[in-house]
């Protein structure tokens, strides 16, 4: 007899091929999709999110998991894998059946008329063209929140759905302790000498790059036989299977450290999914556990590595190879090249010190909004008085204030915090790898990361979602996560401590 | 009330978008995929075929085709579009559901081992490796068309998978007739002076051709709004959809015309798709009627167009633009460079006038094995006798005979006879349409193909699958496809007359 839990393993590996599929159909949109092939393209997607959610929230897999719940209840310990996969699959399908289809449609629909509202809003700086859909949106989500239910207050309910097992509370005191520490590193990081970008000036063909980053990518660990590189606007990484792990980046044939960046960032989400178990695929414990481990894994390759004294030690030879123009110029002029910060407006382009001042305005401002403390039409005012406080400039307009993000046109609310957890993940993960395993720095002297690889490969990658995302760093690292190690990190890069 | 015939538009339109993303998945898988990536696309593949065949063969599908036939034969005279997307429905219905499943998981398990003993068997030049597999698919095959039905030889079954109405029969006489006639022209055109092919040597960068083919598919009228060109081992055209039609070819840096006539046969399959109504999708009218005339317009374009002397007085200051060693060539010499003929053992390498005496080989054979003739073991014996009586050259092993070829190895018998027909429907067309609009004739003088590609949309493109194809060929040209035509093009240009 097939048990319970056996079926849900072959339904979700069933689902997983499908979604798989999406999955690849969406990098597609993004990669090389003619004009005219978007409709049909969103057609396709639609039918794709429709089968899978009908398939999913099919009264039988609400039975199964039950049975399967109540024949583990019966036989004390659990094997661990068998516990967390029933544990995400209660989540998710609780979390998919507790919404109306009426619900789902609406939010579907007001998202696709609110990102178009959005771009013309924000081609025109005009939040007004906006604030009507985000009010839709607003409305929506809090109905979301109110019935997938929350304990303290309706923004966990929103954050949950990026990263299990936080809160508003949680993350406000993390989040609040960071921005103490980080504002005097700031004042001292951006009135630092900066380095006369002129000097980099020069014409870097796109092939060059290509064949550059691809070295580097392959250097720190990432495999061309499970993956590729490609061209898009914005830079992704995208998982579709461990078998196939698709980064993109964007050429700019002015800056090879644009596009190398890039690929340095989508190469950290990408080395995790190659890491990923293949042998769970399509059970939830062989997910990646969370957005915040998810981009600590990015920053980790992008700023641990990518930013430190030795990786141009040892890539700036290779870089003066295929760009010759580049010979003058020795590994600090590099070192100081990528390590300037400026308190600028726009969070996508912010450095590794001022990145974090960005995130924490976004996320005051959701609470706010989500709290019934700030109304729609209040924003931009509220964004600019914040923004000028802590940054120190005018918001000259809301394209380069409160319109500049894509998230809250898509309906994505309790997003942004996962951008912080990333950046002090990334600090508290390298932090403990080096301390647990010597070969560790001694690698980062050499510019050699297979050990670092290594230990992210065994504590992180290979554990899925076997964990909830906060019990996995506490185990990786020896103590949660908390703002001590990137402070650490960014005095030491730009106070010199 | 919904009708059953809307039910039909409805439903067929749905499982279009998931063949459609099918289709997707099998272009990434020649284009892109990662290695790896390789037996989980296989899994995806496979559920895709189970999930439509599943849906199309439901029983409510039958039901509701037959209710929309006895509603349509309560009207009199039908609409056009529903009489021939009825037509088409009962055709494939009766098709998919004639099968146990039985036979077809072991027809799918049989090809897949099939494959990878052919390539071994072609690799070592043994055909006894891949003879027990042949013998399977040839079986299966059998059953396969006996369940199926056919009026007068079991390989009509076969045929009409790939050509709706035409037999052995008439393709006989029509082939029969082709040989006949080809065999003096083969002979003339073999024996005349050819080009030194040492004229055209030198570097052609991959990234120059991509510019010259991208000019010329476009001047031909390809959108690349709604398609791409990319790179793959096997030229090929996927028309994921009229709005994306992807087409592929190979690249030698010492061959510019390699690439380029890949694009331009790819095209044509490209400019067809593109040419389907966009309104129709979904529906079976909406789709390419064969693929004897899906390959008349790859014909038409690769040879037709391609291979005239008014395409290289255009094209060439092109080319010598890109390619400037070629600027001691006239088109006369280009004329002669893409249009020498020879007797060779490839069938995919062989020129515009061999290229038919491959495919009557083929022909023949195929016609012996299912008549019960031609024993499997003998097939190699029997390939290389009737080889040698007509190209006059021994065949020295069985990968350059009779394991040359992928398509035995999938299941594909009845397959080879539409590639002469399409040369032989891309001669006829070309004639009919030039007699028909004198703009036509001119435009070729000029290489303006405009009125020409007019022609094809109105004629042929816009009626998809409207008529069968044969009936499809009568009404636009106005006498049935015969050889005449394709004998007077080949006559003129290797003949002179």
């Amino acid at each position: 007899m097939i048990s319970a839990y056996d079926r849900l393993v072959a339904f979700a590996r069933e689902l997983q091929l499908v979604s798989d599929s999406a999955s690849l159909l969406g990098w597609d949109q993004e990669v090389l999709l003619p004009r005219q092939g978007v409709a049909y393209r969103a057609e396709q997607m639609s039918w794709f999110s429709g089968y899978l959610h009908e398939r999913f929230t099919a009264g039988e897999v609400g039975e199964w998991i039950s049975e399967a719940e109540a024949a583990g209840e019966g036989e004390g310990a659990l094997d661990p894998v068998v516990a967390a996969n029933l544990r995400e699959w209660r989540h998710d399908y609780d979390h998919a059946t507790c919404l109306p289809t009426k619900l789902v449609q609406d939010f579907a629909e007001a998202r696709v008329h609110a990102q178009s509202a959005w771009a013309g809003a924000r081609k025109d700086s005009n939040f007004a063209l906006f604030a009507p859909h985000l009010e839709k949106l607003v409305d929506l989500s809090r109905e979301h929140a109110e019935r997938w239910g929350y304990e303290e207050s309706l923004y966990d309910a929103l954050i949950d759905r990026f990263e299990r097992g936080a809160t508003t509370r949680g993350l406000s005191g993390t989040l609040g302790t960071l921005r103490e520490a980080l504002l005097p590193v700031v004042e001292a990081a951006t009135s630092r000498r900066s380095f006369d970008r002129g000097r980099l000036a020069g014409h870097y063909p796109v092939s060059k790059q290509e064949a550059f980053n691809r070295e580097v990518a392959e250097a720190i660990g990432f495999d061309f036989e499970a993956g590729r590189i490609d061209t898009a606007v914005h830079p992704f990484c995208s998982g579709i299977a461990p078998y196939d792990t698709r980064l993109t980046t964007r050429y700019d044939e002015g800056d090879f450290l644009s596009s190398l960046f890039g690929v340095l960032h989508e190469a950290g989400h990408g080395l995790y999914e190659q890491g990923l178990r293949k042998d769970w695929r399509g059970q939830p414990v062989g997910n990646a556990v969370s957005l915040g481990v998810h981009e600590s894994q990015s920053r980790l390759w992008e700023n641990h590595v990518g930013r430190s004294r030795p990786f141009w030690e040892k890539w700036l030879p290779r870089a003066v190879h295929y760009f010759p123009h580049l010979s003058g110029l020795t590994p600090e002029d590099l070192y100081d090249a990528v390590n300037q910060a400026e308190l600028s407006h726009i969070r996508v382009e912010a450095d590794e010190v001022t990145y974090d001042l960005h995130v924490l305005l976004r996320f005051e401002l959701e609470q706010a909004i989500f709290a019934g403390d700030l109304a729609i039409g209040d924003i931009p005012g509220e964004w600019n008085r914040r923004f000028e406080s802590y940054f120190g400039l005018p918001v000259r307009n809301d394209a380069e204030g409160c319109l500049q993000d894509i998230h809250w046109s898509m309906g994505i609310f309790g997003y942004f915090p996962t951008y912080s957890l990333g950046n002090l993940n990334a600090a508290h993960l390298a932090a403990a790898a080096k301390r647990k395993d010597a070969s560790i720095e001694e690698g980062f002297l050499r510019a050699d990361y297979a050990p670092l690889l290594g230990w992210m490969r065994r504590e992180i990658h290979e554990k899925g979602s076997l964990l909830l995302p906060g019990e996995l760093i506490e185990l990786a690292a020896g103590s949660p996560a908390s703002p001590e190690a990137l402070i650490a990190h960014l005095r030491e890069r730009y106070l010199g401590e």
